[in-house]
């Protein structure tokens, strides 16, 4: 076990140590994860990331390195706190794959106040990662209509949020990843043939030898692959791929150009070839607004990049995680432009039974939930994911996450799937304002 | 050791396979790392990574684990050479903390295809994330003009992520960081006191008690600590804070609101209590320009989080790897848009003597090297960063690197510091054009 306990913000233990000098350790406490809105004009988000958090809390623990590593920060009745830590309290969450709305309180977590103050950095980091790239992929996927997307960022992002990305964008339907750990960790199929480096790397005292590039990589792998056809002249490239190939290959892939006016050319010219199954494989800087403006074109396969495991322009998902209730107190900030209502809250989300989503309302936990109108049914957002500090048994797998966001983006009003600005899909209210 | 190997694209193993069987896996080769261009309107990039990227290239190994992972993408020969693996070339590049420019050769890696191929993703994944935070922390400690700043984004960004954006931040200028893992794992002198939390946890039965959580967090932590005073009333925060700690309270933090407007007033207010020592510090999406609009405040210390872990926009460098040697053979793509100079490349950086660079000069390796002019000098961009497989002794640490850094901004030409769109404080120029 690698101990993920210092992957934590320096002042949570100061407040730890100062509420166990206080006595105000135990107090029983809530804090409420939530964004406060989306990424500018987005519509949804995608809740991801909570199978990794699950994996990581199991290793917060602050063994003998750990300890040594913060000793000058802590005084010795917290160096002791610290040693004994182990998450004892409860938390609820939405699943993995659920979408969310403004306020949605993704994740409820229950203890006192040390044990649950000292989790923030690690949960929001892994929430706020992997839901900004999954609320991007999601958008992705939607615009491909149907097309297969390829994830193969790893090379744009820190090597470990790499994984975590490919994870992420599989949950959201797309299909494979480039990246070799996501495929040993999480089981995310990988993808992958060749680069231009490999055309280059044929290179001899005569120049360049495409063809030579091409049948080697069909000797060892078959015309079951793809072949990238644009490290030199694309058409001379297509013509060099069937002639080694023959119509059987797989795929072609083109990775730079206007895509949608080489896509037709591509194709074009492989059906002339013969190669009227061979598909056609884009990258190159594709997001969801290049991905739909090729939806027109001859194009089977997008391989993606930059765009997803950057969140598209929206790199972290603005969560936060704020302190809700103190011993059965409702408590909020109550200063200028980051006010929020205090209360644990229960959230469930309203929809026509024809299946459309209508709205999430959210309610003071402990006051009688919301009944549904007629024609109408309400879904309780929050799952258990932690009692007394264990994992329950039933939290959805990858898989099952993956089926609950493909069912939830059918779910949305049409108008909450385009990629043009607008407001959230749907609104949040408050049945009873907390507090008031 | 935790092996790095599988931190991998696919396709690398199915090239090698395919250049095992074609025997052209040990071509002599050259790749080279830059970027095309920095991001939209940036004067310059910062190099980072380089040394969190030797520590993981001595640990890209397949073990069994990682073997038994790639097993049905390989062949016999293919898992027998991933087994024997270790890198045994050389590797080149700029120093951590230089700066960079479009086409900068930032790393060059010589190796047979096969070898130096492999370690395309990881390279690019340490480099580009680091890099794109520490050309955003650049540009925030120049904006913030000598006053400190403090990181304290790990929230924000995928876990492991934020311990390197810490220490790329580190290496820009920034002081301190809130995160206790980069704290531990380089050196990084770590800071933070207490959240909103804190405060709202002293809420009783009689409502908010602001004075007695700051009561609580002096009684452990002393005088010389920092009180948030903006959970409540701020006006109310800072008479609290001043009350219960006295004049010689070390600071006090403002996380909300128009900044520079309640820098002023609660530094007139501190300054009325007698709290003229009192600094003050402001947090709460502070990017670059927000740094340099708060100027003429009086504010101490600057925190950034979310802008400084993200890029400030660009959350990604850019870089590529690209093959541009084989056997001694110059080689580039030729296709549209993406096209680049083949043939290794040095670079050496013109300064007139006074210190400020005139711009960056490229040549081809084994070309005679540039003669300054009179009144300039040349310097040598590129060291030796591994030889034969292993690290060479003298890489510059982080702390070396920093003040490479340092010397490096004050160096640019006056208008290449500016926050303002522009183009690269400095051009790059090929002495010749390698294969013309």
């Amino acid at each position: 076990m690698t101990s993920t306990a210092l992957l934590t913000d320096q002042y949570e233990l100061t407040m730890i140590s100062a509420a166990l000098a206080a006595g105000t350790a135990d107090r029983q406490c809530v804090f409420e994860v939530f964004a406060r809105r989306l990424p500018d004009g987005r519509r949804y988000g995608v809740v991801a990331g909570t199978g990794r958090l699950l994996d990581e809390l199991a290793d917060f623990r602050f063994g003998a390195a750990e300890l040594e590593a913060v000793r000058d920060l802590v005084d010795e009745p917290t160096a002791q706190w610290l040693a004994d830590y182990r998450f004892r309290g409860d938390i609820d969450g939405y699943s993995e794959g659920e979408l969310f709305f403004p306020n949605s309180p993704i994740l409820s977590v229950r203890g006192g106040f040390a044990e649950a103050v000292v989790l923030e950095t690690l949960i929001l980091s892994v929430l706020n990662h992997d839901s900004a790239v999954a609320s991007a992929a999601a958008r992705m996927v939607s615009a491909a209509a149907g097309r297969p997307v390829i994830e193969m960022g790893s090379r744009r992002t820190h090597e470990q949020a790499a994984v975590a990305a490919a994870r992420a964008a599989y949950l959201c339907g797309v299909g494979a990843t480039s990246n070799l750990e996501a495929a040993r960790t999480y089981g995310v199929p990988s993808a992958g043939t060749a680069a231009h480096s490999w055309t280059l790397s044929f290179t001899g005292d005569d120049g360049p030898d495409e063809r030579a590039a091409f049948a080697a990589q069909i000797a060892r792998h078959g015309v079951g692959t793809t072949l990238l056809v644009d490290t030199y002249d694309i058409t001379a490239g297509v013509r060099n791929a069937i002639e080694v190939a023959g119509p059987e290959l797989y795929a072609v892939r083109i990775d730079s150009g206007d895509l949608g006016v080489l896509a037709r050319q591509v194709r074009q010219q492989l059906d002339d070839l013969g190669a009227t199954g061979t598909k056609i494989v884009v990258s190159g800087d594709l997001d969801e607004y290049a991905i739909a403006s090729l939806r027109a074109e001859p194009v089977d396969i997008y391989g993606v990049g930059t765009a997803l495991v950057t969140g598209s322009g929206a790199p972290t998902a603005g969560m936060v995680y704020k302190l809700v209730e103190v011993d059965g107190l409702p408590v909020a900030k109550r200063s200028s432009q980051k006010e929020s209502l205090g209360g644990a809250k229960r959230a469930v989300r309203a929809a026509r039974d024809t299946g459309t989503v209508l709205e999430e309302i959210l309610y003071r936990d402990g006051e009688p939930a919301p009944q549904p109108r007629a024609g109408e049914n309400l879904r309780p957002l929050q799952i258990p994911l932690i009692r007394d500090g264990k994992r329950v048994d039933d939290v959805p797998t990858l898989a099952q996450s993956r089926e609950l966001l493909a069912r939830g983006l059918v779910s949305l009003p049409w108008e909450g799937l385009g990629l043009s600005h607008g407001d959230p899909a749907i609104g949040t209210r408050y049945l009873s304002r907390p507090g008031a």
